[in-house]
């Protein structure tokens, strides 16, 4: 049951995905989200509520999340699927170098 | 024959490669640049010099590409291998995924 608005992926430019995963904070949402549909609370360690909604919208907006609701909580899974049939290989290869780059969360 | 200082490629991050990826006008720099090294007029196009400047600059601070110093010109190149050896797989995906996503040249 979703009722936030995510967009058409076929709408999605590879420009704003790497922006989009060009952020520290956000690299840390993705590998999170990677292992499995996480609920907010488990991304907002020491961020603001308004901040961790920041970058949530933006990874949203760039198709790379989706948030869906699920009873009082948003579920937050990656779009892997959809991502790696328009753009193959990225998510992967930034989830592969993740490790070495941010060895402990933020949080 | 370098003169432009260049970032030891042990210290870019991930995000930092992957934000400096995330502009439309780089990627057309690095797919021009991933063919052959060019001078700095190739990708001149209808950006001013300040512009390009600048999309160099942030392309070489986060060690994708080299600059050097050849006669009167500049050359770039992307520093294929050694972005490679420190995040495995992303130049590659992200250069694959670019002809679909910017089929014409800015210029």
């Amino acid at each position: 049951m979703e009722n936030i608005p995510h967009p058409d992926i076929s709408k999605i430019t590879l420009a704003q995905v790497l922006s989009a995963l060009g952020d520290p904070t956000r690299l840390k949402i993705i590998r999170m989200a990677a292992k499995a549909p996480q609920p907010c609370h488990a991304f907002q360690g020491k961020l603001s509520k308004s901040t961790l909604s920041h970058h949530m919208k933006v990874l949203r907006d760039a198709g790379i999340i989706t948030q869906c609701e699920q009873g009082t909580q948003h579920l937050t899974s990656l779009r892997r699927k959809e991502l790696d049939a328009r753009f193959p290989g990225i998510l992967n290869a930034v989830l592969k170098s993740l490790p070495a780059d941010s060895a402990h969360d933020p949080h």
